[in-house]
């Protein structure tokens, strides 16, 4: 028996002590019913009781999280329990259905959002990301600087053909990497077989003439393991490299399982993640959301970008971006970081300043490239050029300056 | 090309036009983007356009569901939206990424929820259960009345020896089922190996006695599908009969896996659904979350009681029974209800009165069994007693008049 803990942070809001919701919270996870029970031995309690370690209180919130009747103000603070890691083990979902699950459900909480899980050793069991940055490089073909995303625009509707054209003029345009839109996956009028079918000849064709291999990201998801893993094969058998995968929806298993048996690189989109996060006194923050998506096998995180077309406030993107450069176990378990939405070039030398200068990541713009004035190639070009300015500190108006398409960037959504 | 359509109805707050709003959900969840595009073609847009059919106006609050600057009150309403099956399928990833998961995402809205999933025949192609009321009732020998069932208490914490023992109780006690707790799954100090060893011959041997055989429900939940079917294999290769999955801890990927190649009885804990349902203005109803997990294949579906010990008012269970008994698309895909927390008797008559007077649930008590004042046995036999006096339109004090076991749990609970 290991006396090692797992601690995880909540965010607890109730109109009474948070000090005692805490300690329900430890006793309902652990032993606790409603009523005494015989059998509840000191013996029983020391395998798996788990404890409150700290709370630090907060302010408290004049409105509650939930609605509820009682007259606030609402009582906040951050608790840390540890959890016997014997109880737990290293299996994902029973971290989630203890420390996670049952929470959610506790009576009297207006309030209540998990912050963190602090991981013992043992969890370094996990596969984690089998390309993450340096892995993404080495099949970009990118050794330094920004890799340049797109997507195929439109998201949804195309033909197979008409998305090979996409692709061509895309490669054409320069980019490192494509992807197809998270809500492509197997529709009838575009099946995953006939767009790998259609595009994988694209890319091969640029990369013969160019010596330049794009690196294609397919939709394979499925809520069947077994369709994702065909899907999967079909896509490396053909020489597909990447694939974007709706952690959501296949959820944990699907996740695991496609890791264990995957050759390519897994581009995580995490759609469905708000309705966790958005309330900030309720679900999870990103932080412990991703640690465990990491821990799964994501290669590259999308997490949305500086003034995102999405709700997502710029502060919280800058902490995601933060929080998956943050080694867990080690710098091998961090993957790309995907800066995605709304993103033209506009925001480049504000994401290098606020993300620790780093050109780590990739840079995505899809209707920031499709829709640049002068063409495709031109918004690509102009995202360099703005990423240059960032790297070499210098404002985007000056590089515009001497640098057409940037310019034409900045005229058309600055 | 079909001209079959899926229907989901959205809760929408928000401070603007509600009718706005989700015709930018509409637009965002097909083919949108932040800038006009070439290439959005008529014929692209009849593929996969999302439209709104209606929208059913509500009161509007006068608090936000996500916190917000705007002045309020907050406009409200119910959006049914139409997304062309063609553009999603029937892979259940593709349902909630384009329908649930980026609707979440959407700017401008202080609360979404979705409400419901009206899915066209092609969707009967999913397994549904493969035991449900019917399959429950045969593998249990419970021709007619409830199903009486008990958990393992304390919850967590006894070895293997130690569970058998409580186990040899409850059999003694005349349950017809018995689970694991949702939170035992296969810890340092109870591996499932183990408790299967432990527990079976105790099964076996009161079969062998009485010729009744009760349903133990093993906790074989994993993050991982490979050692989830492991542990499946294990229990049913013993002649287990049921499993409990935390279906919200596996994901769809991993409760699909195991439907397609289960021989159990799956008994289906929600942990973490909470969070996606206790807000009003956010999440999920569950009326839209089970058809999804049942289309996927539970067959016992947990879902609270009356005066349940979380935070579940009893209105939202009756609505959460009414909706597992609904057919989809057939009377096979309902699942057995699993009445559960805090339940001891107490609850059976309004119980049955609230849920229209059916017999066929099951009944499970914990605290409620092990903690009768007279023994276990007698606590199975206040909750009998109690439906009994449900189902002949008796009042438990008339009932427990003349059955000192319910006199009893009355007194102590009552």
């Amino acid at each position: 028996m290991t006396d090692e803990f797992i601690r995880v942070t909540y965010r607890i809001e109730c109109p009474d002590s948070v000090e005692a919701m805490a300690a329900k919270i430890a006793s309902d996870q652990s032993t606790g019913t409603f009523t005494e029970l015989p059998g509840e031995t000191d013996a029983v309690r020391r395998r798996c009781a788990a404890r409150v370690e700290s709370v630090t209180p907060l302010p408290p919130a004049q409105t509650p999280g939930f609605p509820s009747d009682a007259p606030g103000p609402f009582n906040r603070g951050d608790a840390v329990i540890a959890y016997p890691l014997e109880a737990i083990g290293t299996d994902i979902a029973a971290l989630m259905t203890v420390t996670v699950g049952g929470v959610y459900a506790a009576r009297g909480l207006t309030g209540v959002r998990v912050m963190d899980f602090d991981l013992p050793q043992a969890w370094a069991c996990h596969p984690g990301p089998q390309f993450g940055i340096a892995g993404s490089r080495r099949l970009m073909g990118v050794t330094e600087g920004p890799m340049i995303a797109s997507i195929i625009k439109p998201s949804l509707g195309l033909t197979p053909e008409d998305t090979a054209q996409v692709v061509a003029e895309l490669c054409e345009a320069g980019v490192d990497f494509i992807k197809d839109d998270e809500k492509m996956m197997n529709p009838g009028y575009a099946p995953l077989k006939a767009r790998v079918d259609a595009i994988m000849p694209v890319i091969e064709a640029h990369a013969h003439k160019t010596g330049k291999r794009v690196m294609y990201a397919f939709g394979i998801s499925s809520a069947d393991p077994d369709q994702m893993m065909q899907a999967h094969d079909y896509v490396a058998d053909r020489g597909g490299q990447a694939a974007v995968i709706n952690i959501n929806s296949i959820g944990p298993g699907g996740m695991s399982f496609l890791r264990k048996r995957s050759r390519l690189c897994l581009h995580a989109h995490r759609n469905g993640w708000d309705i966790l996060t958005r309330h900030p006194a309720l679900g999870m923050e990103f932080r412990a959301y991703q640690k465990l998506w990491r821990l799964m096998g994501v290669d590259q995180f999308q997490i949305n970008g500086i003034a995102a077309k999405y709700w997502e406030p710029d502060e919280s993107f800058v902490r995601s971006f933060h929080d998956v450069m943050t080694p867990i176990f080690s710098e091998a378990d961090r993957p790309l970081p995907v800066v995605c939405s709304g993103q033209w070039g506009g925001q480049a030398v504000e994401t290098y300043q606020r993300t620790g200068q780093t050109l780590d990541l990739m840079y995505l713009g899809g209707g920031g490239i499709h829709g640049h004035p002068m063409g495709a190639a031109a918004g690509v070009r102009a995202i360099r050029q703005a990423w240059q300015a960032a790297a070499e500190s210098e404002t985007l108006a000056d590089k515009g300056a001497h640098s057409p398409e940037l310019r034409a960037a900045l005229e058309r959504w600055g």
